[in-house]
């Protein structure tokens, strides 16, 4: 760090080790309520959640507001001054459902910090996602204003109350209040570490594209016995048209599927390399050891910077217990691409519809039906908040935070964000 | 037919016209018994079915009895003497259930003679499977006692109650009654016409195998944003396996699989090509307008002589409302293959499970579970006894009667059998 921000931060960092306890008091407090978004019978909780997010950011001396939307509220908090970064901040105050209940080895909203093999843990539901987070943020802020006066850039903080039950809220509150909430930076906390000695900053995240398709043959199921050998076979027909989607390499054989899709950055490429990532750590405890993607590439590159395509679903003809020797009059099944660079979601649907209906055999018609569609998102890493983000995490953990990939879609579909996350108090 | 000959029949078929509404009233009196098999409810009424065949067969002179088995009961008869042809005659006395009844414009157990568009019709359940061929051969054997004395060969009638739920005691009685049962000819009269004007005896009939098979990778099903593109997709899997069980001209891949399968005799293929098949009356009432099977094979050939593979249901993954991109631990599939000729159901099923373990890439495993495993039946029409039941059909009808092909597996497993039906009365 340079000697005159060293001077500004540690101090702060200081005042964050001498009010650890009373940091940590009121995280366990957030903890304790259990603001369970998608079981209405915890609506009170969530508000509950919002109103003392609202009190904990007021008394920083934040301007902060609780929102009404037609789900959950929106927590709103603005503070700092001048004409420097505008930063906003992204975290949630909801939390999953706790069920099953009998794997809590302790009441799930009753959190306590437990020694475990990886290291001390606070124990609770919302901890690491995304409570834990959050909290870190504020108290960094609150410690900053302790030390200093007052913030060093122009904060918003932004939470929602809906985040584990699909965030249907969230992309109409942000288009309506598209001005209050523009920001010159975004921090999305909401995220994992690469390893629990290794904090992370995601970077990339693949887009998404959904599309179920059906194809039906015969007006009704046929009997095979009289039928058989002569009728179209949906099931037949789609088996061919999924096989069809990769080749021998794993590649999906969609033309210009690949457009838009970079080569990895050198640089990323290297960093990734000593991250030391296992295959066996990663698959092994789901059963699995070989990476099944494209041949010739890294299993990082799989999971993060390749784009995919996945059946995530089939159904047809009978499948229940014993056998009926039918011919289905339909056969359908659920495919996803996962999309990086700036491969086109329009147009992968597109190119996979074509697909299809090129492999459609007399009699026989087909139906699609879409499910999202999101570009990926990649973060132009050139931008220094990305390297001050990366090294105030590195002097913080043992080893040097990476920027990595993720594979999952986001729904903050076109705002660019940095992800970054610490899941340890 | 010759002279000798029609100086014997012609005098029982000028019987059977002089006598036809007692015969009719006879198969209205059965068609009142509502034996329905697969209902408990209407045991009695298989019961009294069974009992009403009992008094009609002793009433021509036959030894006729009840027999229990675990389910509904056999009934079996027994006339005729001398050292000349034994012939067995099988039909069964129960019938389908009668959902759903408001499909029926009138009472299903009220049976009536109606004007069709396709000529006269007896409208009741059971009346073209199988009471009205039954009692078609009971009158035949009335009328012959009638006029001539006694039978003119050995007989025994040999009657099941379960035809229509799975004839779970068909084989056990068999065995256990081989000698009572042992014949030189049986027929089966539970077949159909060809087309309304030609009557059939069906002389071939396929075999089936079943098989399910389950693939599966991860040890639990995997979110696709995290694992997709490194973790083996079953279900992708199971659609390369599934697509290479056919190559691009419809047939089967399998190595040895059409071992066994004969060719059609010139003589079959010449009668064949005289029935005026009409691939858009067979399709079109179900949708369809292209025959789907092998390529350069006629659409009888694909309904009744060529083997097939079919795919009877598929399932993995999530296919319910809306789209979770879920990596399936495990996808499924029943395959079903029909066939002909001396195919032999162990290799084929080992056949195709050795396809399916060629294709299986690392992580994957496999699981089979067989449905059912029979030969195909193929009848010597050079006995006598077919020529001769194809003329005295050939008499009767406006078209003469054809040697066909049947698609559907026969619960007769290795039992000889001519095959033929009436539908009409």
């Amino acid at each position: 760090m340079p000697e005159a921000a060293a001077a500004l931060v540690d101090p702060v960092l200081e005042r964050v080790d001498a009010t650890l306890d009373e940091a940590l008091g009121r995280l366990m407090a957030l903890l304790r309520i259990p603001s369970i978004s998608t079981d209405p019978a915890h609506a009170a909780d969530v508000d509950a959640a919002a109103d003392w997010m609202v009190a904990d950011l007021a008394a920083l001396g934040l301007t902060a507001a609780k929102h009404p939307t037609t789900g959950h509220p929106m927590v709103v908090a603005k503070g700092g001054s001048g004409s420097g970064l505008h930063v906003l901040f992204y975290g949630h105050y909801d939390v999953q459902p706790v069920d099953p209940l009998e794997l809590w080895h302790r009441p799930p909203f009753d959190p306590a910090i437990e020694e475990t093999p990886a290291g001390r843990v606070i124990r609770a539901r919302g901890a690491s996602d995304d409570k834990g987070q959050l909290m870190t943020f504020v108290e960094a802020c609150r410690a900053w204003i302790g030390v200093h006066g007052a913030l060093p850039l122009r904060l918003t903080v932004f939470l929602e109350g809906e985040e584990e039950s699909g965030s249907p809220s969230l992309v109409p509150f942000l288009k309506a209040n598209a001005d209050a909430l523009r920001a010159d930076l975004a921090l999305i906390c909401d995220t994992g570490m690469f390893d629990p000695s290794t904090p992370a900053i995601t970077t990339m995240l693949r887009g998404l594209v959904g599309d179920e398709v059906t194809i039906r043959a015969a007006s009704r199921d046929l009997h095979s016995g009289l039928y058989g050998g002569m009728a179209a076979n949906p099931i037949r027909v789609l088996a061919r048209i999924l096989a069809d989607l990769h080749d021998d390499t794993g590649r999906v054989t969609l033309p210009g599927f690949y457009d838009g899709v970079p080569e990895l950055p050198e640089a990323v490429a290297a960093q990734w390399r000593t991250l030391g990532f296992e295959t066996a750590r990663f698959l092994g405890p789901v059963g699995l050891s070989e990476p099944a993607g494209e041949a010739g590439r890294s299993p990082l590159e799989m999971i993060w910077s390749r784009p995919t395509c996945e059946v995530n679903g089939i159904a047809g003809g009978y499948a229940g217990a014993g056998f009926k020797t039918v011919l289905p009059a339909e056969a359908r099944a659920k495919v996803s691409f996962r999309l990086v660079g700036t491969q086109d979601p329009a147009r992968v649907r597109e190119a996979f519809r074509a697909h299809v209906r090129d492999r459609l055999p007399a009699d026989c018609t087909v139906e699609f039906a879409p499910h999202g569609a999101s570009p990926a998102s990649v973060m132009d890493i050139s931008h220094p908040a990305f390297e001050a983000a990366r090294q105030a995490l590195s002097d913080e953990w043992p080893r040097p935070a990476a920027f990595i990939g993720g594979g999952a879609r986001s729904r903050w579909r076109g705002i660019s964000r940095p992800c970054w996350g610490w899941i340890r108090c």
